[in-house]
């Protein structure tokens, strides 16, 4: 009896000096790859010429395609197993001159208003539009003031993001309704035109634009959407109380053009064991046009380039394939998202695991996931890994846009979570730019998305319950 | 039997059910501290003030003063208990007109370089120094190159804050010797002054000022001191290489005078239950004067005086009595820190809990604290309360400055840990300025502040052995 407890304590002890050694590994592995992102990082160089020698990259400009070509350049330069470029059709929507609108607040005068185009828009007629100004807190309140308040009005909508939920993207999600459908929806009452309070927690006088759509609206029935800065939605606001006939003329110039060809840029490294098997991890290389997109999503993009680059740095052969994907139209239309799993599933790929970085290139707080119970169990499993380096959120529900089409296959969803407290600050205006993304927290991103791919790499994600044996690699 | 087992069954329940009671309101009285400073907060408003109406409040300066009278006024706006001034002494340093210098690249050829005095250094000559270079990576390398190498040069400290370590006063830490200590040690070997590269990780154009210290070097045997921005000292370098002889000529106006009356300012709400157990919320009042100080220390400065406006607002009368403390003199002599630790001594004083912020206005991440374990033990079971504020960090090892001198007196210690990663391209530079606080980051930070208040006001923190029956408060 004595003999077998002290084999037991023997194997025990051995076993857990296996672990021991595993779990140092790991932390050596991991703390590497945090000095070499932060000691000789590429990601902020990348950014940089992403956001100052290119600039805005909206889907189907000149400069969507001169990122398409960068990017690649970029990732050729890396010694990858492959590179390529996976071509899909993009819508193609420009802007034109510069928008403009004023309140008439008096005979003979006016005040300026920062206005921008939402994505998708068309244009006022050519000698604008004039119009008096309904404001609303959001959709439903349409159906309260019926047509016979509307119709010919401009609706304003302005219900302000959140400010007390904790997370931004939930106040944002609280919110872009009126962005997105706002246009459809008043036109069903015969507005004239809509303008939306900016997705924006901070008041200011950058006006945020974004994607807006009018679903099945006729092309006759469809009405011009722009918007206006927070600081211009609460003066607005307020002059209204007291000027209730006030009117608002606004001009914008944008058009809607045929789809063009453009591309997503991918590059592997193959895995040595189980090829098969395919890690991605991506941003998108879009951006709208008003800043230099280094935020959304810039450090996106330059993070995941940056993931497989540390991986050859260190000399890190990966057991599985790893694939970085910097997709193309996220902002107005998801067409590089779907195109790749739609090719992923027509060549039935078998993708494991899809990680995107798309909330901004702020000091990196964890991950959000779409997995089984059994395989969040496993991630769980890792978390203390990242203490050391301040990461401490693992929560399951989401991931990004772009990887969103992969998840019918049972593929573990993964979304870079940054700190989000400033990030509507930028988004989707012209200050979202180089200057606004710190070096060190870009690099944090990207160590922090290599050091899970690693992981995953190494342990598998394989979908086990806990009852059964794991595969041993 | 039986009915022993039901008997504990129920007690067990009941205590269970208590425990959940006390739970469920922690967790709603912190989600209403959150929600007021969120929606309803004061700290911006006032950090506005500071910044934008004070500017930068060196010690002994007329903003220092006109600092002491605004706060004093709206601490006595929040009906407290009590609102003094505390006297006390504090030196005053002046900078005097704007600091210049240049290296002379070759007859008749200068380039410009980016200075600032530091704190406490006396000035140049009349007609500036002007003098060849040597560049060491600290301290320890004077001794190697010798008197005969360095008498009649500037010595030009380059060693750089290192990238990889995560926390970034931890970088801080490990340089800030070079700035601190640099004229003291170079004026044994004969230098004719030092330079000092700025402590900021970001390469950039500012020069970031802080204290230093003469130690006990004789008047007439003190050197100027001085900090060039981080691109400069890269640039210095490298020229440096190729032209060993290089002359930096930097002239310095500031100057050294009497001490002059100054103040805490200190605000009180009164405990109802244990008046004599004092808990101290505080931040300094002093900055620098190149930029405004709204990260160093004007945020702390605004979230400590939060922290009692947001328990008035919400109608909460604590147990114990809390204080609002702006240290004056944190920068260059700690002179307000000091004072106040030695009237509570002198007083006879119980404070039981003292914290701190004062390491800028960005997301709250945790707290670090000086504690016994077994107090440690007892915040830490508070911890999941803050996990929906995303607040993580819970930490033995550090405080503030400010408060450091009370730790003698078994006071538990805590300092507000924010976002570090941005916090050392501001400090002590002329862009450590109120644009460049995020007004959520910073009323999260009174938020959370507020919320281990109101815990430890609930609980206490009487340094209680596990094994020991705690007092039922």
């Amino acid at each position: 009896m004595r003999a077998l407890i002290i084999f037991f304590c023997l194997l025990i002890s051995g076993l857990s000096l296996t672990a021991q050694t595993e779990k140092t590994e790991d932390s050596l592995k991991i703390r590497s790859i945090y000095d070499m992102s932060l000691l000789n990082g590429k990601s902020y160089e990348w950014l940089d010429h992403l956001s100052n020698e290119i600039g805005g990259r909206l889907s189907g400009s000149f400069n969507a395609q001169k990122a398409v070509e960068y990017t690649k350049a970029e990732l050729e330069k890396l010694g990858l197993n492959k590179v390529w470029l996976q071509p899909v059709m993009v819508p193609k929507w420009t802007r034109g001159e510069r928008e403009f609108a004023y309140v008439q607040t008096g005979p003979g005068e006016t005040r300026n208003v920062n206005i921008t185009a939402l994505g998708g828009s068309i244009a006022t007629p050519d000698g604008g539009t004039k119009a008096k100004v309904i404001e609303v807190q959001g959709i439903e309140q349409l159906a309260e003031y019926g047509r016979e308040n509307i119709e010919g009005k401009i609706v304003f909508y302005n219900r302000p993001m959140r400010a007390d939920l904790i997370q931004t993207f939930e106040s944002y999600g609280g919110c872009v309704d009126q962005r997105y459908s706002g246009a459809e929806e008043a036109a069903k009452y015969g507005a004239a035109g809509v303008i939306v309070r900016s997705m924006n927690l901070r008041l200011d006088d950058f006006p945020h634009t974004g994607s807006m759509s009018y679903g099945d609206t006729p092309v006759e029935d469809r009405i011009p959407a722009a918007a206006i800065s927070t600081n211009d939605a609460e003066y607005l606001s307020s002059i209204l109380k007291i000027q209730e006939d006030l009117e608002l003329y606004f001009k914008l110039n944008c058009e809607q053009h045929e789809d063009v060809q453009s591309y997503n840029v991918i590059g592997e490294i193959t895995g040595s064991q189980y090829p098969e098997e395919i890690m991605v991890v991506g941003g998108h290389l879009d951006s709208w046009d008003l800043g230099d997109g280094a935020h959304d999503d810039g450090a996106g993009v330059v993070q995941s380039m940056e993931v497989l680059r540390l991986m050859k740095e260190l000399n890190y052969k990966p057991k599985r394939t790893i694939r970085v994907v910097l997709f193309m139209n996220e902002e107005n239309g998801l067409r590089g998202g779907n195109k790749y799993a739609e090719v992923a599933e027509s060549k039935n790929e078998n993708h494991i695991f899809a990680l995107e970085s798309d909330a901004g290139g702020f000091t990196p707080r964890g991950f959000q996931f779409t997995a089984e119970d059994t395989q969040f169990a496993r991630i769980l499993s890792w978390k203390h890994l990242f203490k050391p380096y301040l990461i401490h959120y693992f929560e399951l529900g989401g991931s990004g846009a772009d990887i969103g089409p992969l998840k019918g296959n049972g593929t573990v969803l993964a979304g870079l979570r940054p700190d989000s407290q400033r990030y509507f600050d930028y988004h989707h205006a012209s200050n979202d730019t180089f200057e606004h993304v710190n070096k060190r927290e870009l690099e944090l991103g990207a160590a922090t998305m290599t050091s899970l791919i690693y992981l995953i790499d190494k342990y598998g994600l394989k979908n086990i319950s806990t009852s059964k044996v794991e595969r041993p690699d």
